[in-house]
């Protein structure tokens, strides 16, 4: 049963990777170009920090993730080794889970927040829709999205394991004590 | 020492609870009018729909953190009452406390994407900026999303703890089975 906590967490991080890598490029390589009065314009993300912030954030994590993977086999070799080595490994691996993750989830929401913004447009400010014109543009930034948050709800299933892997070592009745093994 | 863990989180919630609704009130009570071109206009944090979700989320927040503070008591006597109910009580706030935090922390990043947008504008969406004109708005705006952000750091402290307080109830050994007590 020990074995299979290990393994999920491995398979979890690989369908983080897969999603990660899949929504950078879907956001990376989407680009419209439509004449427009006359003119021709493009509509790329780079129009959006929040796009660019998005790519940006995808690939590090996923790359983070790959690091994770390929380290999961030096861990269990430590494990076997002795508890308190383990114990600053799950450590650093439970504060670098928790910031990936909120991370990710951040970059995804503020892409969201601001892509419904070329959405729907905002009155007051004079700031117009652009999704009427570029509509495959939109649709692609819409299903990139979506397997962002589906990649950050992996994730933080992820770094509740390796809260769950840290703190099980301490005994539940004085504060910060190791269990005796 | 296992009363201070206690202490040290009914404190940390409360400053949460403080700061929030500190945001929430910065951001509710932010509103700016200017003469423009001869026409009197008015911002207000309603123009952009993340800081409507900001006031939201921040008061929604507090509210829970209320909750869970005066939920303080009942849980310690349950905890010596036995450590199965107490398991239960614990899985429940670890899953609220973690979606807690998740929410405040993209609510926050997303309202701060979107006033970024209002400082800098976006030229190729012909959107214009805003904050050379209405300034003391903007100060305001920024002030409270500084709040929010420590409010937010807070809450991960608050989420780590309710981490640690379920998860050492468990086996290092087996997967999820409970430690002898």
């Amino acid at each position: 049963m020990e074995f299979s906590i290990q393994k999920a967490e491995a398979f979890l991080r690989l369908c983080a990777i897969l999603l990660l890598v899949l929504t950078a490029c879907l956001v990376g390589f989407d680009s419209q170009t439509k004449v427009i009065f006359y003119v021709e314009k493009k509509a790329s993300f780079k129009d959006l920090r929040a796009l660019i912030g998005l790519v940006y954030i995808t690939s590090l994590a996923a790359a983070y993730n790959l690091v994770q993977l390929s380290c999961y086999s030096f861990s269990t070799r430590c494990k076997g080794s002795s508890l308190q080595s383990y114990k600053y490994l799950a450590w650093l691996r439970y504060v670098l889970d928790q910031a990936a993750v909120y991370v990710v989830f951040a970059g995804n929401f503020a892409a969201f927040e601001h892509s419904l913004l070329v959405v729907t447009g905002e009155e007051n400010f004079q700031w117009m829709k652009w999704c009427n014109k570029y509509t495959r543009f939109c649709f692609q930034i819409g299903g990139s999205l979506l397997c962002g948050f589906v990649a950050s709800l992996i994730m933080v299933f992820i770094a509740s394991i390796s809260a769950f892997n840290l703190f099980r070592l301490f005994s539940p009745k004085k504060f910060l004590l190791l269990k005796a093994t």
